[in-house]
């Protein structure tokens, strides 16, 4: 049976920050229908198991082997859902199902394939917040393990410079102790101590913990690999409240403020 | 009543892209719960009438009075949703509501508030397309409402220089043709002509159309209100397939390839 015509088919789906209740329909069907679900162990235990369904866990860095595995499934047959944390397109199984796929067998560029968005941690951790994230922003992967700290610091004072808000994957891990704590520094002097930065950790899971302090005040051990991070930009203000206070960023920028953009903080105190 | 012991409650949510399977279950229970129902005029059609709710229109622009109005109800003891297209907090109503509620009534920080993330049209469109946002990238809002047109001009060069892939929203609207034009050029000028760039419009609707393109090929026409834009990083790669080709970009940056990112074009060839 060639890919063509075989009744095979392959999604890349993600399952939101941890919260049943942010799983979108579209997801939940795709799971009801698959005969295989593949992922990295903590995600395909999110699946409940049921009779029809086999579930292919994998370790973490496996993501090239077990795309492949997704992928020749597929091209049995097999109905087949890669399973991400989050949005499956940012830093997750997509980009690795599509590099599998560019240099694997050519007829699996004849299956059917489909991504299915989820809700992204980032945006997850800004809802919790307010807005953070609620003028121009970037996202920036902190892991080293695949690209050169160099461009990562690079990244950070340019996108400082721009005056985006900054949401952070990947902020520290027991492999990696060391980049955060360059980050930290990195965005200090560039923001200035007073910027708004936020932690939050397992957003949606009984497990969630939200931190909101200054870069100042922040060190590295507020962060684990589970947390999400998030710095403010120049405008980012801060409402104060019982218990953590409202993040948010505004929509509008003054004419006065924009030329002010120089990297450093001079902006809406927090 | 005071705000503090009242039943009423605000939720600002996230209706996603367009499709029903996209709404999250968090989302459609807060609808379901709902006595009111506000925001714009399209996005609160989206929602379904019924006995007991009450669907407040409002205009594009009056995003300030739309959040006062929603304060004022929960503060009245209503329960009440604003609803967004997307995700509430790129670009939409989530920063309006902290906007109205920091320059508001003292009473209005007692109340219940809570912000439901949804499925944003750039993750949406990123999952149609592959992966384009599957390394470090920022998105901007092409619109000058609200802010200067040179800090946009300035986050444009910046974003090539750090060498992110990009996400836009509203590049084009009849009142700002010129916009959208000069935005190309920029990006010509810092990405070269053949950086990939992709359409994605209305994405999960009946009227979704996608263009994947070259910065050489690419008009201003290709673009409306309705349209998502991405631009790839130097790494982004095309797959050919019948049809719209996927793009992705990888989640790797190789070392002699970081040192390279000089905001121009020396990246893999699409």
């Amino acid at each position: 049976m060639t890919a063509k015509n075989n009744a095979g088919w392959l999604k890349v789906v993600g399952l939101g920050p941890g919260g049943d209740a942010l799983i979108t329909p579209e997801v939940s069907a795709a799971l009801s229908e698959a005969t295989d679900v593949v992922g990295y162990v903590p995600y395909v235990e999110r699946v409940a198991p049921r009779p029809g369904l086999v579930r292919h866990g994998s370790d973490n860095r496996e993501e090239i082997r077990r795309a492949e595995q997704a992928l020749r499934l597929a091209a049995e047959g097999r109905r087949v859902v890669v399973v991400s944390s989050g949005d499956p397109g940012v830093f997750a199984m997509a980009a690795a199902l599509f590099e599998a796929l560019e240099a694997g067998e050519p007829e699996w560029r004849d299956l059917d394939i489909q991504v299915l968005p989820g809700i992204s941690a980032m945006l997850a951790a800004s809802a919790r917040l307010g807005a953070p994230l609620g003028h121009d922003f970037c996202c920036i992967n902190l892991s080293d393990n695949l690209k050169p700290w160099a461009l990562i610091e690079r990244r950070l004072r340019l996108a400082a410079e721009a005056d985006f808000a900054m949401a952070f994957y990947n902020p520290r891990s027991r492999a990696r102790p060391e980049g955060f704590v360059r980050t930290l520094e990195v965005l200090r002097e560039t923001c200035g101590a007073q910027r708004p930065i936020m932690f939050a950790r397992a957003v949606s899971t009984p497990e969630e913990r939200l931190t909101v302090t200054t870069l100042g005040e922040a060190t590295a051990e507020m962060a684990d690999m589970r947390t999400l991070v998030m710095v403010g930009s120049s405008q980012t203000r801060l409402i104060r409240r019982e218990g953590v206070p409202w993040v948010y960023t505004p929509r509008s920028v003054l004419e006065s403020v924009s030329g002010a953009c120089s990297g450093t903080d001079a902006g809406a105190e927090p």
